[in-house]
């Protein structure tokens, strides 16, 4: 974890700065998995003062969705969930639809990567529980937070693979909005309703 | 194209017979696609009467199937379709469900090689929209069949891959009856409701 100099650069501009944060991050986490990595020791690594790091993309898990360019950030599925126009089912839906379906994206490589790598698998799972998890699950304040959001996510990530990953015509020649507002109620009833079987 | 004598066998035995046949589907899917295998070329391959394949596999989508171990066939969806315990979600997805969740199988290698490989990809989508998509959807007699199959698949695919390949505490921790009688209402709105979008 030695402080690196590298030339050209000019300290004390953001870009720069960022580029750094980011460039640590991405090492720390492939490193030492998602629950492994910390602030500290990125900041470290950079050369940075961890607070620095707060302020540019405030807290680990949206730094690890910045560091891999990910479509999806919690704090963007929060704002869905919280407010926006139309019900619940269809903020959800469109926001991870709309982001996972435009083609493209280093994230993409990082979800092949997790099918295959034990390393990215791990890192990709506790990013679920404690990143996405921890952080959406509060927030909903019903029953079975977390089982819900799992629920919904598989939905959504099903879609995203069949039709991106996979790429069934099937799936690629509806229109987005078309399958935003068929979804819509499974998952306003996954995050809402009486889900019919014993708490867990 | 060459028939091969193997060292060891005796001919007529039907383990022996299958177990050629068998070969001669993976290699001839492998080598020419979903698509580009046909039951003659495996015959030949396997040194059969193409009469005899049928006889034992069925159809393609079923030799496929038995070639490569999937949990789950064409045949059996269409059985959980048409009849059984219960009503037509909790059928589906019991039996979806309970054949995906169990460890193990020769199949998750599949499903992994297919997000990395493109011609493992490739026959994974033909054989999604040929073999399943094609002798599911006009058993269902309602429009929008092949998209609604889809949706449900997104569903539980998306459920298996969160729970057995990035292995995801909340869903492992889940009663699979509980997950049963939790998605069926949503396999079930899938396959018979109006799905409340322009028909594509």
């Amino acid at each position: 974890m030695k402080k690196q100099i590298r030339r050209g650069r000019r300290p004390g501009d953001p870009e720069v700065t960022k580029g750094a944060i980011l460039d640590a991050a991405r090492a720390a986490f492939a490193e030492t998995g998602y629950d492994g990595a910390t602030i500290r020791a990125i900041a470290a690594q950079a050369g940075v003062d961890p607070a620095l790091i707060h302020h540019h993309f405030g807290t680990k898990e949206e730094l690890f969705v910045a560091a891999h360019e990910l479509p999806i950030s919690p704090a963007g599925m929060i704002a869905a969930i919280e407010h926006g126009e139309g019900g619940l089912g269809k903020r959800v839906a469109r926001m991870f639809l709309t982001a996972t379906f435009t083609p493209g994206g280093p994230y993409e490589a990082m979800v092949r990567s997790a099918m295959t790598h034990e390393t990215a698998r791990r890192m990709m799972r506790d990013f679920i529980e404690r990143g996405v998890l921890d952080a959406l699950a509060p927030r909903l304040g019903v029953p079975d937070a977390r089982l819900r959001i799992m629920l919904v996510g598989s939905h959504l990530m099903g879609l995203f693979m069949l039709r991106r990953v996979f790429e069934v015509e099937t799936l690629q020649d509806v229109d987005l909005e078309d399958l935003v507002q068929i979804v819509a109620p499974t998952v306003e009833r996954y995050l809402t309703a009486d889900l019919g079987a014993p708490s867990r």
